[in-house]
């Protein structure tokens, strides 16, 4: 089967279209990517991405749900010790930045977050709904939104200076010495 | 005395390059700041620049400094406890961020580092110099370096959630709710 041309919308339509909407997103930021340079990616017609996802910004949610939801950084945290809960984030969390394509939507984000105020409104959308409100049922706090938040504080400096800023001590570090550093600190927000 | 037409080089010229680099730098980024607009903006000669400052880098490096030094953020913490001295470092930090100026050129910076290698690398050097050596010496650990690393890890990360996120919870807590959140934390780090 040929890749060129303008394809009508088999199955795996929809996924080369996530596919090119991570790699333009993540290399670009939101702002920069239009849906026409997506769907130019992908090589399907502008208007399957309407079809398919409405708009830049569902595309770009959608993108980012295929991006994180894979590592279910949340699962079955209620069942186990906050102790095990605080190591579990944490190590899950360096896991899938060690993942170059993930990393690379996760950067994206945040480097369209710092430049467009509606970028801003999706990673607040993203946070609320995708980590804290998975985070904060398990704080038994009246200000556990608060202390969900300042978990994700501590989780998106360190990925700013493992793989941003490339801060020698964060950068050299192994996941396991980062877990040992860090797990405490988030079981007490958690506690 | 009037403000058009090129300066010689009286005293406050330096001090409105910097002002003008200030305001340039946190609008619009390292990469999309030019020596030129900077020169324009502060109606000077773009060669005043240069002999002030030498490069566009120094320029920038001069204006971080002018923005944080004020605040001096880590002055007279190694004769307190360790649990004052977080106190202290989480209030200060908050009190530099709700500086519309100094949040302004922090952020600039942020913006800066996530699409461009070079603001990267001086957003390292800056966390080098200006924070982690003044942090590190509070730590009596071997692993002094990360630990001070992972204290501006939240910091940025809070910057990040409180100012361009703007997430509900961090927003919206008072600076002191916030510091006796956090401090804790820092005082784990720190120990």
């Amino acid at each position: 089967m040929s890749r060129s041309g303008r394809r009508p919308g088999w199955p795996q339509t929809r996924d080369d279209i996530l596919l090119a909407a991570r790699r333009s997103f993540g290399a670009r930021g939101y702002d920069a990517t239009s849906l026409r340079s997506i769907a130019k990616q992908a090589d399907v017609d502008p208007a399957l991405l309407v079809h398919y996802f409405g708009t830049k910004e569902a595309l770009f949610l959608a993108a980012l749900e295929v991006t994180m939801s894979p590592m279910s950084m949340f699962d079955g945290l209620a069942t186990v010790s906050i102790s095990e809960a605080a190591t579990l984030i944490v190590r899950r969390y360096l896991l899938m930045l060690d993942q170059e394509r993930t990393r690379d939507v996760m950067l994206g984000l945040v480097r369209s977050a710092v430049s467009s105020e509606r970028a801003a409104t999706m990673l607040r959308e993203f946070l609320g709904q995708a980590m804290l409100s998975s985070l904060s049922p398990l704080i038994d706090h009246p200000d556990r939104q608060l202390r969900a938040s300042l978990v994700a504080a501590q989780l998106i400096g360190i990925a700013m200076l493992r793989h941003v800023v490339k801060a020698d001590a964060v950068a050299s570090a192994s996941n396991e010495e980062l877990v040992s550093r860090v797990a405490p600190v988030i079981e007490a927000y958690l506690r």
